[in-house]
């Protein structure tokens, strides 16, 4: 991310210019918290309308952005907006519109003994920020999780790519006002260096969830910099743990498929761990199948035992989230073992077992500690899409609020009613 | 609370002196995760049995504590204890497990087209840190709510207690011996200066959860300084709102338990709203109800112009948690002023209506963002034991997580149960 070539011109002088954005996005938070759904759909449906209408002048700011931009080519293809990207995000937006209202959900319902109702009811989180980096359709994604579920929400985007966001925000700003919303419901940070984001992390009590959607290194400064709480995902280091009650058949296409459908996503399994009892036939055929789409291997010396021309696994190889055509291996004696390699080295993302056997399934289930833990189904299914819930603003890999896809029943929080007939307390 | 005299000595160069206790934290978690409701009620059965047992130990080591002590009467009455408060603790550990397993319950469950089942399910927090002051009471309940929740936890207790929450404990220590459970479930700091406490809030990925008990300053040095996840209780700033369509006598009945029942707990009244149109009648009657019981008065301007001899209130009045024999009034025109004021100075805790007008009354609750919006109930009900949640750690106004009381419900997770029969995502 290059830093500090903003368009707009601002003193840093230790004047806070994200505050009087949090401030007004506090002020509309009652307004969204009560909004019709209706009108909430309404927004996103017109922001769709108009993004799909500005069409040239969305390609013609992200041109400015590309021109100016020195990033590698990766990078460079992630800012890139075409036609048919354009319309995804457009798509997108009227997809989130079709979901169910997250908002004034009744959790839970009980009565006490003295006639008190209690009620919990679902309601928006109230001001989010959001700290991505130069993905033009990062930005679009979040304004409609945080319209559809009442709260306001501050974008900072990379500064790379301010003048495709800021085109972008012109169309969701038009949404909200078409429906009659407040535009303070999602507001652009000043383009400028990081002291925007510094100031995000510190305004603790204006803003109430930080999201980073980024690498490593922006997820870390972020958790480490921040007085308001992080809804963050720190990395994806997936397991498929092969059990000897396996079925055979199942267990190749099931690691295939978590391993090499999709070698970059979080949900990918970076690791195999096998039982010792099947591995000396099983591990050969599980590794001829990755060879052949190209993979590459970093296994402990049992797993080298028992197949040749593996590269032996460092330590760090097992702590490592590959995002690439490689597997860790590791041959377990147990499911014990297997559950201690993942306490140690697992991120708390998603992990599997492939088994049979219920009882060890069920032990497996149990035992993991991590947002998600599947039996007979393959990694890549962490997802939001899969799991029902519709777009997903990422995965959670924190242990509070929120774990796993994120989408917008995540992002509302809940209050008690409490309903009587003039009891007081005794 | 007087820092700096503990009675054991540590370097404290540099040296984190929680980092291995919350390791070994980390560790058992896995052991309580996974441990039968049976085993966690025995642990506190046994730990209760022990306290009683103990009960002239407990006193001698309490007596170190109350001879050292050089804090005002109040604070010295709380770190006191009696053969009757050490009943109580007892009592209060057996009353934990007879509650309901918070663990492995099933919050929701669904399948997907493909035939995925999925379920979200409910595990312990993990590593939990109590940072409190000299109420030895604090460490059991707080400890007793771990072990039932098959949390790990940390306690940080006021240097001036340390005998006294030492010698206690011991007695949680047996109890966990007898019923075959880590004894690392229940640590406790080693006494010293603030040090550790700050150890505990730099110890993010080790202390899933920090909870500060104690007074404004204390929780405010915790929230600004803490790098983990806090559950803290910043302040109850709690209003009760008199409609126009309220019942008289009802209303009159409600806010004299709402502020005057105990004027010290943070679901007290604090502030009274009233609407314009029955307050030149009414609001005579309530001032005098609460006179007769020693309550005093800041009042706005509407409010002295109908009952003579008032304070006045200035702007920092209506911001003030009195927990004291005050109450702010302010007369509103109506039921959107009195929103405005909630949001405007409440603290996100309690909130109530009064009223026989059921749309009134909807509206306030859906606008109220408060943990917890009552209709026609004293806010005094606002805590765990009338929530029906048994024992409490305390109430929440955070946005995230747990709001309102803290019991062992709120002191769980989830994470989901995928199971599938072999899937692999297209």
């Amino acid at each position: 991310m290059v830093e500090g070539h903003g368009v707009m011109a601002f003193s840093d002088q230790g004047i806070n210019l994200m505050l009087p954005l949090a401030h007004k996005a506090r002020e509309v938070g009652g307004v969204l918290a009560q909004s019709s759904l209706e009108k909430r759909n309404n927004a996103l449906q017109a922001a769709a309308f108009k993004i799909r209408d500005m069409q040239a002048e969305i390609l013609a700011e992200n041109a400015k952005d590309i021109a100016a931009f020195t990033g590698n080519a990766a990078m460079r293809d992630r800012l890139l907006l075409t036609p048919e990207r354009i319309e995804v995000m457009a798509r997108g937006l009227e997809e989130i519109s079709a979901l169910p209202d997250p908002l004034n959900r009744i959790l839970e319902e009980w009565e006490r003994p003295n006639g008190l109702r209690i009620r919990k009811v679902t309601m928006p989180v109230g001001v989010l920020g959001i700290i991505y980096e130069s993905r033009p359709n990062v930005g679009i994604d979040a304004s409609g999780l945080a319209i559809k579920s009442g709260n306001a929400i501050l974008l900072r985007g990379g500064s790379d790519s301010f003048h495709s966001a800021s085109v972008l925000h012109k169309a969701v700003v038009f949404g909200l006002e078409q429906a009659g919303l407040p535009t303070a419901t999602v507001q652009i940070a000043p383009n400028s260096n990081r002291e925007r984001v510094k100031e995000m992390l510190h305004a603790s009590g204006m803003i109430d969830l930080i999201i980073p959607r980024g690498g490593k290194s922006l997820v870390e400064f972020v958790l480490h910099e921040s007085r308001v709480p992080v809804l963050a995902h720190a990395e994806g280091l997936c397991h498929t743990y092969i059990h000897t009650d396996a079925e055979l058949d199942m267990a190749r296409k099931i690691l295939l498929n978590a391993k090499m459908r999709r070698v970059g996503i979080c949900g990918a399994t970076e690791t195999l761990l096998i039982d010792e009892a099947i591995a000396p036939s099983f591990l050969p055929v599980l590794v001829e199948d990755l060879r052949q789409k190209g993979c590459g291997f970093r296994a402990d010396k049992k797993a080298r035992a028992l197949v040749p021309g593996l590269t032996a696994a460092t330590e760090q190889d097992f702590a490592t989230e590959w995002l690439d055509s490689v597997l860790s291996i590791a041959v377990v004696s147990n499911i014990e073992e297997a559950l201690q390699h993942i306490a140690r080295y697992g991120s708390s993302h998603t992990e599997a077992i492939v088994t049979q056997n219920e009882q060890a399934a069920q032990q497996f289930l149990n035992a993991t500690q991590s947002a998600v833990a599947m039996w007979n189904a393959s990694t890549q299914f962490c997802d939001g899409g899969e799991f029902g819930f519709g777009a997903e603003i990422g995965i959670s890999t924190g242990r509070l609020h929120a774990r796993g896809p994120v989408g917008v029943n995540q992002l509302t929080t809940f209050r008690y009613h409490v309903i009587g007939h003039g009891q007081t307390r005794p």
